[in-house]
């Protein structure tokens, strides 16, 4: 067991109330002097997909062996397991609600394990406090996972349907992952499907408008839509100085279809 | 004295703003390699109720001995008293305006400092970083209260008055003490005179309507609203995926009625 | 070359998104150990002008030899230079884009280096993790910025136009700096220039209204629009336990004309 560097926060706590503070209180009294990283608690309340999506973008960028604790939890304190999955250089403690999803889909060789408490614990509202920041600390001080619960056969995790684009033909059926505080809309087309633009692609709902591919959002045209491979790993729409997302009337979760011709 | 293990923050500057940056540079520059904690900046602007709940939420959760600095400080330049209150196991820097108003009614054995300075400080409108950062720093650095300005009754420091509910036979007259990121309403109906949830509890102002009494959040059933023992030590009401406050018409500081019928 | 303290953070990233916290990752593992300050990420999107106000109010507080990473990046992935800039006491690692405008202003000796990549790097769309924090941990471990790029005559940095206020007799044409979260206005009008505030000062435009020199927010009598010398080194307009910039319709960028009358 390598030293953990890290603690990385991902909730959908927001940053008006104490909850964060709270949480990142009992990490500071349980694992003094590790360091805590706030991935984003900005996830829309109780948006496994949005989360799930953030979730995937960000391991990348972390130190090896780090701990992400992701609690984006419409079912804290019913039956829903919780589980610690342990990729070759991550660490994730989370609900088993789908936020794993795109996780799974990117590292063949995972290991899980159920750590939900034997007993329930004495709140039932906060277990981002109150479970899953005392279980992290000890798993970030050093216990082993199989001290505090029994393996999971991975392919018992729940996961989410309906992330990946659906194909016919030049058209895509995509999902929005998130539209970002810039109004980009970050679109479930993966990047590494697409390792060059598509010479001519065009949105067809909820509205048909032309895209212009480009490279950077300084060289999307005036009065322009520009399709572009987004930092986060997926294809996004942006238009210049606006929200590309109030413009086309999409949201977080909302379809979009697209068609990327092929060339000739 | 024991050692400090690190200076919580609780402010309403917001994050829009340098302003906790710049607070915390100052810690950061006078008291280097201490740890900061933010429990939150997002106390609605000048909201000294809302930051009295919040902050006695909070200090359970925080290591021993640690430091908050509390400035929620619309008398900024005034002559309020700015005051160091140690409880047995933490210790706050605020301002005395009642923002300590819940920790004292929670510990029977506190000691009070007044600390505000002899001379004005040059900065007449931002005491967090020109007044309370720097006496913090000498404070988590080792410096004793007793140092730093003379002894004062606690019996002397400012309460706010009308936080406590009033009960008239089965009716309780409440305050919401804050609505949440969720929309939860979080009442003035303190979790420990409530054991026990009440069998038929219903809330009669603003709105007439039947609470459903319940553990967690997930519980509560659709079209519903839901009251339950909350993870900040008060009663709260919450609907399912939707703002409670928004349906209710609820904001933080107004009134609300709730019936608790006595069980036979 | 003495030690980095602590790096410092201030972009218009928003907290919404994992942005700053995949930036800040590849901070910390980089340059395991190193504190990280977040100045603010709330800059409005792509305001240079805001940017530049905030960087130079903040600059003051942070410990000597900080190195502070400022991007609000309009161009960013186009051939915009990234520069770092040294001052007698701080650094500064950002775009050139006129963001150190207001530091240059304060600071006659200055060095800067031209550190734009040789050639670009692999994302175009988010160079502040991408490029700005690996170029920030190398500075902050050591590295001579020397041996990253060549040296750059500060006078080839770019400068925002319109930022100085323009004098008139006793008529101020002011510039809107940043609208804070209390509502404040922040004019262009520097503090240093008005050691004694005037007796009977006036806004003429947008709207004409008197205004009341105050040394303090609480000292703003009700129904009236306070002036004073304001925390970040400039004079602010506000009003008592409202919003000056919703009362009078002025937003970050937007000109306002005072009128300072003199004294015989």
């Amino acid at each position: 067991m390598r030293q953990t560097p890290l603690i990385a926060l991902l909730t959908d706590f927001g940053l008006t109330d104490p909850y964060v503070g709270q949480m990142k209180a009992v990490l500071m009294a349980a694992a003094p002097g590790l360091p805590l990283l706030d991935l984003t608690h900005g996830i829309a309340p109780q948006d496994v997909r949005q989360a799930a999506f953030s979730l995937a973008a960000s391991l990348p960028w972390l130190p090896e062996h780090a701990l992400t604790v992701a609690v984006v939890d419409p079912g804290v304190g019913t039956d829903r397991r919780i589980v610690l999955l342990e990729t070759p250089a991550q660490r994730i403690l989370a609900p088993d609600n789908g936020i794993l999803t795109l996780v799974l889909r990117e590292h063949a060789s995972c290991r899980a394990f159920d750590l939900t408490p034997p007993t329930p614990p004495a709140s039932a509202t906060f277990h981002g406090r109150d479970v899953f920041a005392p279980l992290a600390a000890r798993l970030a001080c050093g216990e082993a996972p199989e001290t505090l619960g029994p393996s999971l056969p991975v392919a018992n995790l729940v996961r989410l349907e309906g992330l990946a684009p659906v194909r016919q033909g030049s058209q895509v059926t995509a999902r929005v992952l998130a539209v970002d505080h810039f109004g980009n809309v970050v679109t479930s087309c993966a990047v590494t499907e697409y390792p060059r633009l598509p010479a001519a692609p065009r949105l067809r709902a909820p509205v048909d408008r032309p895209l212009c591919p480009v490279a950077t959002y300084a060289a999307i045209p005036p009065e322009t839509i520009g399709l572009l491979a987004g930092s986060q790993g997926y294809l996004e729409l942006a238009v210049p100085g606006a929200s590309a997302a109030a413009l086309l009337g999409l949201k977080s979760g909302d379809t979009c279809i697209l068609t990327f011709p092929e060339e000739d």
